[in-house]
């Protein structure tokens, strides 16, 4: 069974390190993972970025599953890129799985990046728009998403020290993913 | 035929207002606006969020098309829970359309946020991760999805003073949608 695999590991300086590493966890239950810059792309071609999304496009219909990094990326919300990838494979009805490195609650986030308020039992942000406050990690389409298209969204207890590289919560979605596509 | 109103419009102060007027355009061109807004949700339901979430996912797949508004929301990218149901239903097959109010190339925008630098041919942004670099006005996964499952991410030469009250990007969407849906 291939699960694809979302984030935005692929921005890191050792993307490709940790792309070999996830695929080594994925090996260690049973799956095999399959990750975007394992596709060769001429990155000098004038159609590159195009080359990029057939190839990926590509390998998320040749997959049963989808564990994708939902940690926050520039920003209180997880990459729109990679939220995209998990919108898409719902949509296709593979199994989606998801992690987060940051248990906060989204609104707390948000205070971390801009003044908020609270006008007239309306949470708000800096421009005066409403901050979603239902005590959940991120925005409820994709929290709400996992839970019916796949597993819950995991979080650790605590935010490890080096949110881009601890791979435990990546690796309990493995392990469902495993104990979901693997049962017989 | 439906379109499924999809954006950050929903946590604007006036977002039932900005629903209407969204409607309203769609109408004009023969084409039924679904806000997500128009469900009736109840708020103090222990369950709102998950409530919210069904409601827009019955309403996606009762639609024939989406319109995003992929407007740059509490930093340089899209709102993900917009691009989320972008992803769904281009998963789904169904016709995507998206406007951005904000014409600038993404990687310009982050340097509005945060120093970015570059670093032996990669730029990078404060925490060192790279910013794709491709002229494009956000994430490749959205900007390519829509040339390929729809129509290309419609942009104002330049950024209205309003950018979440200004519909003529908006409009633009609707009126290529009804070519494609309403053509015999």
């Amino acid at each position: 069974m291939k699960i694809y695999l979302a984030g935005p590991d692929v921005f890191l300086p050792d993307a490709v390190e940790i792309g070999r590493r996830k695929a080594a966890i994925c090996a260690a239950h049973g799956l095999d993972g399959l990750y975007p810059l394992d596709n060769a792309i001429d990155l000098a071609a004038s159609d590159a970025s195009r080359q990029i999304f057939a190839a990926n496009e590509a390998m998320m219909d040749a997959a049963d599953a989808i564990i994708a990094n939902l940690t926050p990326f520039r920003g209180a919300g997880a990459d729109p890129g990679t939220v995209y990838e998990l919108g898409y494979m719902a949509g296709r009805d593979k199994l989606c799985l998801a992690y987060s490195n940051d248990p906060a609650v989204y609104a707390d986030r948000v205070g971390r990046f801009m003044d908020i308020a609270n006008e007239d039992g309306r949470l708000i942000d800096a421009q005066g728009l409403t901050i979603e406050d239902f005590g959940l990690v991120d925005n409820l389409m994709m929290v709400h998403a996992l839970e019916l298209h796949g597993c819950p969204l995991v979080t650790p207890a605590e935010m490890p020290i080096d949110v881009w590289h601890d791979l435990a919560a990546f690796e309990t979605c493995v392990r469902m993913a495993a104990a979901r596509l693997l049962a017989t």
